[in-house]
């Protein structure tokens, strides 16, 4: 049995490194099995769906929903698929932001990108079939009796993924290019654009298991908000002061695109200083769940510190 | 009340085209409700949600989905959010295909496409929304007790759409652009680009209402296949026959760009008498059900005759 296979017990003494490593690998095993066979029809697409998604990433998200999983005990299985439709949807969004007519990037994850390696059309199909994948494993897959509640998920994963969501984040940043946002203006744009992806991870990662208390679910979602804006902050310092190699994408390209940033706003030494404060605020929403949050504590440590 | 407030008794016996008015209002209105607010932030991005889907299309798929529900006496509102959901997705489809790298269109039911009216990277971000929004919809309804029911149909309707579907017949057909495709060939791409959509609103329609038996669901889908094949086949004929005014959107455009249809492989008068045959087998499938059928084996005579 591999140590991933209990949540409780023996597995969360883990190291953090080593669950962490335990969980990315085994999301990487899902995301192969749930797309399509590159081979299958039409293979060209197929091949493209999995380079966009087989290439290593951080897996922040699926990490976040393994970790929330443990403060409702939830089933390994329920958090794999719940991850995976999580990261398909990330995965569809990089490859659209990656296009010419949004970010025209060349670069992702240290590779190509989809439509520089593939082409335009094929990138364009191969983030609405990711899409279009995430629900469907999450519809598909047999959670037993509890369909209710995995409509509540679907619900709140495709509202996270929309127009009112990571879309519409998105649709705020493009108009936001060359304009001065102040801080509340961009903190809506983030709570959309990257917030409401991560927000959905950790609480759909909440949902899988025994149902939580209305105060805990509340505590939680306080969490996810934070955790979100943290995320984004420190994405902002890293674009402006790590290098193309460590990030896998082009560094300094929301300033040189003279896109609003918590660096350009606030200046680097203050994005730090938003950033621990934002860190600690995420945290003390977790006091409540005690042993169980183990693992979203480590994971908040380890998103605050990141050097990529 | 309406006369669409109930699918027996009067309602199914309203003449047809007053029932299809009936069916397009109420989808329409539906569709207007269901759209995020035009004026709700990001405010461009919605309007151009509202501008590809609130046009006055045909509503075939809707239809199709009323049609269907009547064979399991399927709740009004039920279907009405099953139609709502599988329009939502063919507006998505027909936004990202006009987009430059695609089929580079710039005219939809009569009115600039949504990249000519807004910009490329709006109508991207329009297409991708139309698509969360139709997931959104299906999960957030109350079917009551029917939730295994209800995931199956956002399961179908994913699967639909994905790459294994509609996406997947896309990538098919920009491969097939300048080469000859054998009909096999042709159907297997027409099955995926059109006919994915369009099995899967009669599927939804009858899984609306009343548990089908599994002869039953057997014939439903024989019908859905052939119907949707029967649409793509009159689809190609009238590109090559009909004008740009009578159509909405730009006529003879698919033999200009050297794209196999079924006039090219066939011929006109060949295609015609294929079209007769699908049109045959569909009611063929249908017979077992009897007068619940009706609005079905109406829909099929209007789809074969239909002339935009």
């Amino acid at each position: 049995m591999s140590p991933l296979n209990t949540v409780s017990g023996e597995a969360t003494r883990l190291p953090f490194p080593d669950w962490m490593h335990g969980v990315q690998g085994r999301v990487e095993t899902a995301l192969a099995r749930h797309l399509p066979p590159a081979e299958a029809i039409p293979a060209r697409l197929h091949q493209a769906m999995r380079y966009a998604t087989l290439n290593g990433g951080k897996r922040v998200r699926p990490l976040l929903v393994f970790a929330a999983g443990e403060l409702s005990d939830a089933p390994l299985p329920r958090l794999e698929v719940a991850a995976c439709a999580v990261e398909l949807i990330h995965s569809y969004s990089l490859v659209h932001d990656d296009l010419p007519c949004m970010d025209d990037d060349v670069l992702r994850r240290g590779r190509p990108t989809c439509h520089v390696e593939y082409d335009e059309a094929t990138a364009l199909l191969v983030g609405d079939s990711l899409q279009s994948l995430a629900f469907e494993i999450l519809a598909r897959t047999d959670f037993a009796d509890e369909g209710s509640r995995q409509l509540e998920m679907l619900a709140l994963l495709a509202r996270a993924s929309g127009s009112c969501g990571m879309a519409g984040g998105q649709a705020i940043d493009l108009a936001a290019v060359g304009r001065t946002l102040d801080q509340p203006e961009l903190e809506l744009m983030h709570a959309l654009k990257t917030g409401a992806l991560i927000r959905a991870a950790v609480l759909l990662g909440g949902f899988c298991g025994s149902a939580l208390g209305s105060d805990e679910r509340d505590c939680l979602d306080r969490f996810a908000k934070r955790v979100g804006l943290l995320f984004q902050v420190v994405d902002d310092i890293l674009d402006c002061t790590a290098s193309t190699v460590t990030l896998g994408k082009t560094a300094g390209k929301d300033a040189a695109a003279a896109k609003p940033t918590y660096v350009s706003l606030m200046g680097l030494e203050r994005a730090r200083e938003l950033a621990a404060d934002l860190g600690l605020q995420a945290l003390a929403a977790l006091t409540s769940f005690g042993e169980r949050s183990r693992r979203l504590v480590e994971l908040t440590d380890f998103i605050t510190q990141r050097k990529f």
